[in-house]
C-alpha cells in the first residue's frame, strides 16, 4: 500500500517553515520538499506555487492540489493535472497582507507623495494641500475574499469606496456594481482603481484601451491580481500620453518583468516583485490541514475551485 | 459697544470655506479674514495659523485664540498674545488624515517599497519576500490624541506596537511604556519609530546623537509632529552612516526646509511640506463653534491648551 504524503513545490516560499506548521496541526503528516520526493506514489497531496511544468505527471495518487496564493490562474492552465481536487489558499493572513499593500499604495497617491517625490529629486520644497480621504473616489475591482476584504479596508480609512464584480456582493461602506454597464460606471467615477479581479478567459486584457480611456484624465491605476487582466502595451501609451496620471504594478504579463521593458523607464510608474500578498504558514496551514482532513473523509477541500469558473 | 467678531489668519488654508462652514454652525458670528478685519476692537476670536509677529497686539478685546491644528508650540512661543484663553484643534478628520499619512509612512517601510524603488531607477526585479505584519515592531513616541489614533489604527492592521507618552495611557493592542526608561526601551526595540511628541522646551532635541543610536541598526524613523523634536545635525548623520536605514520627514527645524539643506540630497529620506495632517473646515468648525460658545457662557473652551505645560 502506498503512503500518505504531501509534497511541497515553490521557488519564492520556505518550505522548512510550511512543514513545521503543518506538523503542528498534522503531526502524523508526511511533509516531503521537492526534490526530495521518495517513492512518487506516496504523494496523495501537494502544495505549490507555480511548479515547472510536468511535475504533477509523476504522481499516480495525488488526490487535493492546493495553490500556495488566491489566484490560481496558473494551475488552471496545465496540461499535466489529472482530475484532482483543487484548492485555494485564502487566511485572514492573506487578506491583512493584500489589504496594506493596497492602502499603501491608494494612500501614497491621496495624498500626493509622487509629487513630493519629484519636488524632492529637484530639491525644491512643494506645497500641496491635502484633501480629505472622504472627497477620494476609489474603484475596486474585484470583490472576492481579497478585494472585499481590502474594499473594507479602505472605506474604514473613510475613503469613497465603490466595487464591481461578476455577482451582486454586499459589502459595509462599499457600493457595489455588477456587469459592463457597472464596470463603466465605476471607472468612470473612480480617481484611484484597484484590480483585484481573478484572471479568467473571460478577463484577460478586462483593462484595455477602451477601458483605461473610460477612466478620467488624471486617474492612478493599481494591479495587484495578475498581469494579463490589463493590456500593458495600451497602459505603457495611457501612462506616456498622461491620461494616466500614475500606476502601481505588482503583476505583469511576463514575470519577472523582463529588462528593457517600457514600464521600467516610466517614471509615474511604481513597480514591485509580485509581493501584494503571500500566506504566511502559522496562518494557513490550519486552513491547508484542514482541507486534507476533509478529502480524507471524502468531502471538498475549503476554498475549492470550480474549474469551469476557473477560480 | 464693541462687535463679536472672529479674525481668520493662514497662509495655507482656505478662509472662505472657514467662513462658510463656521457661518453653518453660528450663523450670527461675524467672521473676518485678514487682512480685511475692519475694527479691529470687534474682534473677540482669532482662528489662525502662525500668523506674523504683532499680529494679536491691535485687538484689545481678544478672548479666545483657536490654533488651526493640534501642536500649538508656535503660540506659546510669543510676545504679542495678552492673557486670553488658548485652544487647539483636534476634530476626528485630523485624527483620521494623521492616522493616513502614519499607515502610509509605516507601511512603505514595512512592505519594503524604497528596496523597489531603488531597484526600479537600476531597472532590475528584485525580489524580497514579504514579512507579516506582526512580526514587525513601531513605536509610537507621543499617545495624545493624534498619536493614540495612528498607534491605534497601526495596531489594527495588524502591526505591533507600543507607545511612549509623558502620562501613563491605555490604549488597546497598544503596550504603553512612560519616563526615561520607557523612552530608552521603545526606541531599542522599535523596528520604526514614529515621532508625534508634542513641542515643549523639554522636548526640544528629544531625539539627539544618544537616542538614535539606541535604536537598531538599519532602523527607520518617521517625524510628523515637529522638526526641533529631533536633532537634525544627528539625523543626518545617523542616515549617512547607515545606522538609520530610511527617514519620512513631514517637519523641519527650519520650514521650508532651505534649499541646499543636506536632507535634500539624501537617497534614503522622503520629505513632504508639512501636510501630514491638516484641519478639514466642514469637520473642525463644529468644535470652533462650541468653543466660542463656551467662551461667550465664561467656560473653558475645548481643547484648551495649558501654557504651563505647553501644550
Amino acid at each position: 500500500m502506498s503512503g500518505d504524503a504531501l509534497v511541497f513545490y515553490s521557488a519564492v516560499d520556505d518550505g522548512q517553515a510550511w512543514q513545521a506548521a503543518l506538523n503542528a496541526e498534522l503531526p502524523e503528516l508526511d511533509v516531503r520538499i521537492d526534490p526530495d520526493v521518495g517513492d512518487p506514489a506516496d504523494i496523495r497531496y501537494a502544495l505549490v506555487w507555480t511548479p515547472p511544468a510536468g511535475f504533477f505527471a509523476r504522481f499516480p495518487n495525488l488526490q487535493l492540489v492546493v495553490n500556495l496564493g488566491a489566484g490560481v490562474d496558473s494551475l488552471m492552465r496545465r496540461e499535466d493535472l489529472l482530475p484532482v481536487k483543487f484548492a485555494r489558499l485564502n487566511d485572514p493572513g492573506m487578506e491583512a497582507m493584500m489589504a496594506s499593500y493596497v492602502i499603501f499604495a491608494v494612500t501614497r497617491y491621496a495624498r500626493d507623495i509622487p509629487v513630493f517625490e519629484r519636488a524632492k529629486r529637484r530639491g525644491e520644497w512643494d506645497y500641496v494641500h491635502p484633501r480629505p480621504l472622504y472627497e477620494i473616489k476609489v474603484g475596486v475591482l474585484g470583490l472576492g475574499e481579497l478585494g472585499a476584504a481590502s474594499a473594507k479596508a479602505l472605506a474604514g480609512m473613510g475613503y469613497t469606496v465603490s466595487g464591481w464584480s461578476r455577482s451582486p456582493k454586499d459589502i459595509a461602506g462599499v457600493t457595489a456594481f455588477t456587469g459592463r454597464e457597472g464596470l463603466e460606471h465605476v471607472l468612470g467615477e473612480s480617481e484611484i482603481v484597484v484590480c483585484l479581479v481573478p484572471l479568467t478567459p473571460e478577463t484577460h486584457h478586462l483593462l484595455g484601451a477602451a477601458e483605461l480611456a473610460l477612466m478620467p484624465r488624471g486617474a492612478k491605476l493599481v494591479n495587484v491580481s495578475r498581469g494579463p487582466l490589463v493590456d500593458e502595451v495600451a497602459l505603457v501609451e495611457a501612462l506616456r500620453s498622461g491620461h494616466l496620471a500614475e500606476a502601481t504594478l505588482d503583476v505583469f504579463e511576463t514575470e519577472p518583468l523582463p529588462k528593457g521593458h517600457p514600464l521600467w523607464t516610466l517614471d509615474n510608474v511604481l513597480i514591485t516583485p509580485h509581493v501584494a500578498s503571500i500566506t504566511v504558514p502559522a496562518l494557513a496551514a490550519r486552513d491547508v490541514a484542514e482541507s486534507i482532513r476533509r478529502v480524507r473523509q471524502g468531502l471538498p477541500p475549503l476554498h475549492e475551485v470550480d474549474p469551469r469558473r476557473g477560480y
